[in-house]
């Protein structure tokens, strides 16, 4: 089996051509490749399949560390459109691709940046397991004492937005895992901790649910650019700068699409015996 | 550059060819490679370089992660014997490979088991940097109350070796560290810690020095089976059973050359740009 080495800033991959080559994998069998030491290591591994309908170009599936398959991963989508072009799968610019849950256009922007239209963020309430009328704000001021409850927002996933003054001094494992698993978010809810440095620019962390800190969380930086826009702290574009590199985020306002613009590298090309 | 991922009980390597390929890699890009999310990820990156002399048949030079250069690594040196027969660099059985400071015959026994001549075990104390004449056995019994003090010896790097009825509960976190930096041993130690199940068999985890408990030090089960010899417990064949895997130590007694056979992986084939 041929597989790359991707990343999308420090968030890796292990990419497999699933077009050409004909390729199964247990759950078992992707515990044991992800494995960082007697694997080849990864965070999520990427399958590229052929299409399902005339519509698209390629079906994603995406697979975590354990064996387990999930529905959305945008730093793993901007991987993708590098990969299927730098395999000469495509020569698109454009690329439609399916997941298991919703379909996603991809751009390839120049060399490896890599454009991914997120849909349009959602605040309404039954996007959003969240219960608007039970929520006093006071509360998560008080549990959140000196940090700004910005608003909650799904791409696809929910986020809660936090505004700070000092993204660094932000107390984010302490009050991170307290709003994830609050009452009123019966889902639970990645958090983020956004600081504005001008209406072009924000620094963020991001609590990712079940997960703890990241270097990088692609749609936690569309979240707080929506919630940042809504409030009318931010322009249409956006530079997030996250502890794991940059996106830029682009959106018109509520009913647009919203778009994440970001790096997808190649690291190394390997093969393996199945 | 090409190069392939292997493991020895999960202590895990990127292998390099420097005999038909022409590689240099600086500290910098060696502490690339190693990160385990944007690079290749690896324990400790070995060289396999053309012969100085024509008694042996490889150079070995190996290098941590951090890009410092290190002059021994057992685990290793079972990779590089799988590696250079697999890669047709050589057709033989018992390859002379030299390192910084030593020389080594690996053979190969079968498949992906590899046999090491370790040397000759120095019990004697210019050998061990441990200051026997300022030594109260007592003073360490009382610091690991509850442990026997099995014995001092050198592998090329120094261990101690501590007796307990319970590999699994022994406070491996707890005493490794207090013994590593004893005022006695001036370059620090690794801490062993055996339980003997027979003659032919034990259990051991290890402290390594510097890094804490690891998942299988080969030099510490050479320690130990040393130890064990030395004080009549153990045959000259004995299996060590570590966290990460099981390796068979073999060794006449004092003055005679110990040899260590164990496991050598192959994960997977890469290629990188330069």
């Amino acid at each position: 089996m041929q597989f790359s080495k991707m990343h999308g800033l420090g968030n890796d991959f292990m990419v497999v051509d699933v077009v050409t080559q004909n390729v199964y994998l247990s759950p078992t069998k992707i515990r044991f490749l992800a494995n960082r030491h007697s694997g080849v290591g990864f965070d999520q591994l990427l399958f590229v399949e052929p299409p399902y309908d005339p519509e698209i170009d390629f079906h994603y599936r995406i697979f975590n560390a354990d064996g387990s398959e999930v529905t959305q991963c945008g730093n793993g989508a901007r991987c993708l459109a590098h990969f299927v072009r730098m395999k000469k799968l495509t020569n698109k610019r454009e690329i439609y691709i399916s997941t298991q849950t919703s379909r996603m256009v991809l751009t390839i922007i120049e060399n490896n940046m890599v454009r991914v239209n997120m849909g349009v963020p959602k605040f309404e309430l039954p996007q959003i397991p969240f219960d608007m009328h039970q929520i006093e704000k006071k509360e998560i001021l008080y549990l959140a004492k000196n940090y700004i409850f910005g608003g909650i927002v799904s791409i696809g996933n929910p986020h809660c937005i936090m505004i700070v003054n000092n993204v660094d001094s932000a107390q984010v494992s302490i009050i991170g895992p307290i709003l994830e698993i609050h009452k009123y978010f019966s889902e639970r809810t990645n958090v983020g901790f956004m600081q504005v440095i001008n209406r072009e620019q924000v620094l963020l962390r991001v609590y990712e649910r079940g997960v703890g800190e990241t270097q990088a969380c692609g749609s936690g930086a569309c979240a707080a650019v929506a919630i940042g826009i809504r409030l009318g702290l931010l322009a249409e574009q956006v530079q997030v700068a996250l502890p794991g590199g940059k996106l830029v985020i682009y959106w018109r306002g509520p009913g647009q699409s919203l778009y994440m613009t970001g790096p997808a590298v190649h690291i190394y090309d390997g093969f393996i015996n199945d």
